[in-house]
């Protein structure tokens, strides 16, 4: 069953600027705003787009999992999306990166498509659900 | 001298949520929206407010790092903020977090203040810049 349930999905999709964190192997966390970041299929993958990360990819070369936080301040809704990441540079996920990116910005050169496979997802809604996983 | 230069305080404080993002003892990250955060003084010190939280202190008890990311979209300008955190639960600190909580939200009940000394600040904002401390 899938983990990204119809609210969260649209939560997700609404949103323009993803928070994407992840950690060192020694737990340093790391946390930045990645616009190119979608769901790349039904199967709960999403695609986010190495434009310019740093310290992102080298984390997950050493450390794969991801943490993505979502908000919508006005239906008051938040989720996290957790999971442990691929780094692509070649083949059909690559080029449809490359596509989707330079559709919008042709003066992109993505570096890497990175598809996370997600395996949980938390509310993180103030209330009495705060904290627990979907 | 300061890491919190002017351009990275005037994005900070006219942020309303807060990307905060912290990592288990094992690495595995955590990010969550935060509103309760503000500059607690002139000494790189931030406070953030535990109302809610669950993930995150969880993980400071193990591992005090913390990363904030703050972004403003129109004015092209991200940051990323890092430090160790303090979780404090009585005396003048936490009684100034309470009191500053309960001045808008009377009906909140803080656990813990979270006193972050600023280590690190990097530049988020695509560009030849990205990645780079200040």
């Amino acid at each position: 069953m899938s983990k990204l349930i119809d609210n969260v999905k649209e939560v997700f999709n609404k949103t323009a600027i993803y928070a994407v964190a992840t950690a060192s192997k020694n737990g340093l966390p790391n946390v930045v705003p990645i616009h190119y970041v979608k769901l790349y299929d039904e199967e709960d993958t999403i695609l986010l787009v190495d434009n310019f990360m740093n310290k992102t990819t080298k984390n997950l070369n050493e450390n794969p999992w991801i943490a993505i936080s979502v908000w919508d301040y006005d239906r008051k809704q938040a989720f996290q999306i957790k999971g442990e990441a691929n780094i692509i540079t070649s083949g059909k996920v690559f080029d449809d990166a490359v596509s989707w990116v330079q559709k919008t910005m042709p003066q992109l050169q993505p570096k890497s498509a990175i598809l996370l496979k997600v395996t949980n997802v938390f509310n993180c809604q103030p209330g009495p659900d705060i904290g627990k996983e979907l």
